[in-house]
């Protein structure tokens, strides 16, 4: 097939007879150029389908016009919302996004990273792996000039603004749900020790317990190694075949909470006369769920919308100090059928 | 922060006291190149961190190694599982990928399609909005020599590859377990009549019931227009209070299927001894329903991947005319408890 050429700015300054640095400033509407010759340039460009070769001019400003996101899975309900979010807010900005996932990698991470870099992308958003203690592959960006916002799961190693749901604040606010509607025995499977947002949850939930002078045992802590509903299915039998069962069980996520709810409805316990269930992220499953299931809307697009906001701000702002902010999206709390055990 | 300058090719040449060019060719390994200085150069670059600048580069190739991928919603499952693929398999070929999403409207599809074309993509992968019918802003692509490859719902206006699930046969085949299992009166919830998976699904639907010499009633195949919860629901009652009610309903997806769920739960109508119900799709949706749905399996991660490869060939091809071909990726049927009525 023969390859139809787009339109130059070479051709536009021929085809009116005026030069190519006048058809430029013309598009451009710098001062200096009149009024009549801006609109005769602009209306041939756009009547010819224009587009400016963004590779030359880049070359020149140095910038592409492009942000790159790192996030640990795209097939994630939390995960896209947010770069569902990234997009509109890069779009009404002009910018582009490039995206590459981590699979919870240290390895693919850097890799990911490294590609952005090759790619010359303006500046980065990344939330980072699980396996993730080294982060030289992102201070690389921040020496190279190139603002990084951090959401979700960060590293404080690193001095840029964060962007994350009020952990500590929203796990509080669901085990206090369960303290109110008489819950006195209160477990948590948490996620992952070294992991920032399972340690503000950790924290919520003992901060709340303790607040209410409610019993504290390390047995109730179960920590998931892969956030799976194997886990809860398995840490569910666990807790509640042991000498001291639970009355509640606050779970990581809502897929925890899912293998949760399998057991307790193959050992016939029931949700939530006899044991309250809440889960975190309010997945499309927590509706579905039966009974269904208490959980905490994190709210990924205003997640996502915030921090690619801040990285463009930053990418605009003259000051170039990074700032090491660290930004909470309140979270709700979503009251469903798992946990309402008064009116 | 200071900025950290990144090395340039001119730091390599100066510090090892060659000239630009020879540190370029022995980067690129060209012959000509003592195996030596070669070592050297690499070696020097590698442990300086020198990442070649590739604006400057791809400005001389007329190249960004970027790939441009336009889908319908980023979440969502189905399509979250093809951009996974999709950057399988682009990370394999070192290149990179540019989203972004229409939320099925026509005039985004265009502005993502120009910024595409602004961004400078090699390529582009894209899935059709359902408000889609002119594509004059994909045959740009093709006449600018920039290879298209089309997925899930495209137009055959254009001339390129064509990566779907085979929805005749899948369709065909979920309906044929509906007969095996006793249903004689089946209905279909189908999607917007325009949409070529609509079409193909329905046109399974119409043919197996034709070759079992089963009824079809027109006012058994309700077409959706947001493919919603809320329809389904809506469409089940229909369906269920008219005069000749099915004793089965194949749904255009699982979201779909979950209202239709949900009415019959309501109704006190029991599945599946007194209506089956199927999906499409294999949402985590379907295994979290009482009773658990059956449904199509799609394999979004493979259609994706298959979809990269099958751009990243015509990018490497130099036989430029491209191919009309259209790749079925199989599905499975997926068969739960909705539909089981025997053994």
């Amino acid at each position: 097939m023969a390859e139809k050429r787009r339109i130059t700015l070479k051709d536009i300054a021929r085809e009116l007879g005026i030069s190519v640095s006048t058809a430029s400033r013309a598009l451009n509407s710098y001062p200096g150029i009149s009024e009549e010759t801006i609109q005769m340039v602009q209306e041939f460009a756009k009547k010819h389908n224009y587009v400016p070769n963004s590779i030359a001019v880049n070359f020149r400003k140095n910038k592409t016009m492009t942000i790159g996101m790192v996030v640990p899975e795209v097939v994630h309900y939390y995960f896209s919302s947010i770069i569902s979010g990234a997009l509109q807010a890069a779009n009404l900005k002009g910018y582009r996004l490039l995206i590459s996932q981590t699979q919870e990698k240290a390895e693919q991470e850097l890799h990911a990273c490294h590609g952005m870099l090759a790619g010359n992308v303006d500046g980065l958003l990344i939330s980072i792996s699980n396996e993730t203690s080294d982060v030289s592959h992102l201070q690389e960006f921040l020496d190279e000039g190139k603002p990084v916002v951090q959401f979700d799961k960060y590293s404080d190693q690193l001095t840029t603004p964060k962007v994350i749901t009020d952990d500590f604040q929203s796990a509080y606010r669901a085990v206090k749900h369960l303290i109110d509607q008489g819950c006195k025995k209160i477990a948590h499977i948490n996620g992952l020790e070294q992991v920032q947002n399972s340690k503000d949850r950790l924290g919520g939930y003992l901060k709340v317990l303790s607040d209410h002078n409610l019993e504290q045992n390390p047995e109730w802590i179960p920590h998931c190694q892969d956030i799976s509903e194997a886990e809860g299915y398995a840490y569910a039998k666990q807790l509640m075949e042991s000498s001291n069962p639970p009355d509640a069980i606050f779970c990581i996520t809502d897929l925890v909470a899912l293998g949760v709810m399998n057991y307790l409805r193959d050992a016939k316990i029931r949700v939530p006369e006899e044991v309250s269930v809440m889960g975190f992220s309010n997945w499309k499953i927590s509706e579905v769920m039966q009974p269904s299931l208490s959980t905490v809307e994190q709210h990924g697009f205003l997640i996502g919308q915030k921090a690619m906001d801040l990285l463009i701000e930053s990418l605009q702002s003259t000051d170039k100090a990074s700032s090491n902010k660290v930004i909470e999206v309140p979270s709700d709390l979503i009251i469903r059928k798992s946990t309402l055990k008064k009116g």
